[in-house]
């Protein structure tokens, strides 16, 4: 008989995880799975079911998770709470328990609390996402290559949280095993810090009164800088509710930086040099994340710069000549 | 005889007009010009030569814009002047002159303080980039559907001025005039504004320690929001240098909106119905911009969230719900 698992929110994750469980199982054969999807939304439901992410739609949340040898809650943080509560007395004895929620501790001490020792729970995170939510938007290649984040209860079971490597390989998304409070002070800098720049910057320029020109010149500059904005106001929200310490702190170090580049900047010409090496060098360092440029080659390039061309003041020579013989070519 | 076009400084920008130059006059055979480039580095210019966007280099500037109809300054800021102030020798007589770089103001009072009264200059600034600079990223789809800013000098022959918005038609853009002091206040906001945020944002996550282990989850999210720290550094460092006065002002109050933000997220439970009311503000803004959404639509689903479901307290029914039967279907 095939093994039962269900999905519990078939948003942009809950759905992509359905569609890419789907593939998987066309390209195996032996991988003989039913894949079940709930969500509060019928509607929802009714599109996940016609998009080919469930095999069948379950309107009662108990239903959905009875008999399933793997539940996933694909919810907004504060929900998983909300849906773990609910389920506990229908989940089968030896499930495992997985959700894809943006932050980790708390997930993980409402998993101790709340689950029976029956069951087995490995929080997860996959690092993927795309501007829009929402099932209309769900695809099965969404974890390709992504990182997939894991975070085993402490009395996980060690053959079900292989189970939970392999389902994410099966997603095709790399196992990243990590403790949850480490979890979240990572992603608070590269994933909850970047969601309130996002907000921020479209808060602070469409309350102005020039926004009315300003919208007609934005181009994909602005597009790509505020793109986390565009994001579920749910499930930002929880972020900022369970994830609050990493994140306050992350946002006042992101301010004393913005506020030494305004200080760079304000300076003009006399701080032009340091301002240059800045720029240079989050160019550098971003490229080397974005497109693992080789490290020396960035360290040689800054070298280069501070210590000949900046002393020359030709302007139109200076960084554009050394940027042209770099890496770029 | 075909009309000679001159374009100095053949990166992303100055290739991608070869390009669309090009494009043009294939598409129509009365467009009868001769597109010849500069470029201070011989390889680049070769490659522009190879990829079609220039019919000829010339190595020698002073030849380059002798006896054209129309020069084109396609380099970072400050070089724009050193440009003005070699090439006024050889400018013929009723020649339109135009550049492309990032902040006007300052382009405008060298053009006035250089330029001979024999010709007309025509600042100029395509709202359209691209990830990664160079003639190796040039397209000639780059400006199709972007909006051209164009400032015209005071004392701007008209018949040049429409030249100049004519020339804009034929790359595929969409010329809007505007004042160079209004034109740099804006741009400060939408687009030089999120450079610097996004290079603070990569210094100051690059910077942490933790990074080696950050750079693994960094994912999309961080990948569009770091986007324009990946833009040459001259072009930046001269944007702050030309652009002084409007963007500190922008980064202070941005400064103060991601306080405001850090304020409601550090209150936890007791913001969050307010913080709920940002993010929900923030995405309806963001993609009204983004998509075209309806005015009402946005500002109905605020004023029904904050009547009623905010004060419901079901977390896993509040926004969800609404938002599902939101335009987003």
């Amino acid at each position: 008989m095939a093994d039962k698992i269900a999905i519990v929110g078939l948003g942009l994750i809950g759905g992509s995880i359905g569609l890419a469980l789907d593939a998987a199982r066309k390209r195996d054969k032996h991988l003989t799975i039913e894949i079940v999807g709930h969500d509060r939304d019928p509607e929802v439901a009714n599109k996940a079911k016609r998009m080919g992410a469930i095999d069948r739609a379950e309107w009662n949340l108990l239903s959905a998770v009875e008999r399933a040898a793997m539940v996933i809650i694909a919810t907004p943080v504060l929900a998983v709470r909300t849906v773990l509560e609910q389920i506990t007395p229908a989940l089968a004895p030896g499930a495992t328990v997985t959700d894809t929620a943006s932050t980790k501790a708390e997930v993980l001490r409402w998993a101790a609390e709340l689950l029976p020792d029956t069951v087995t729970f490995v929080g997860g995170h996959p690092m993927a996402g795309k501007e829009l939510p929402g099932i209309e938007h769900a695809e099965a290649t969404l974890f390709q290559g992504a990182v997939y984040c894991l975070c085993p209860a402490l009395n996980a079971e060690q053959s079900r949280v292989e189970t939970m490597a392999a389902f994410v390989e099966v997603l095709g998304a790399r196992p990243y095993f990590v403790d949850p409070h480490e979890h979240d002070g990572l992603v608070a800098g590269i994933s909850h810090l970047p969601m309130v720049i996002a907000a921020a910057l479209v808060s602070a320029t469409t309350a102005d009164p020039a926004w009315r020109e300003m919208r007609k010149l934005a181009a994909s500059g602005y597009r790509d800088t505020t793109r986390l904005a565009s994001g579920e106001p749910q499930m930002n929200l929880d972020i900022c509710l369970t994830n609050r310490g990493p994140l306050v702190s992350w946002i006042d170090r992101y301010i004393d930086e913005l506020q030494r580049y305004r200080q760079l900047i304000a300076e003009g010409e006399a701080a032009s040099e340091q301002l240059a090496r800045e720029f240079l060098r989050v160019q550098t360092e971003r490229d080397r994340w974005a497109y693992g440029k080789r490290d020396d080659e960035g360290s040689e390039r800054i070298e280069r710069i501070s210590f000949t061309q900046l002393l020359m003041g030709d302007r139109f020579a200076r960084l554009t000549d050394y940027l042209r013989r770099s890496e770029r070519k």
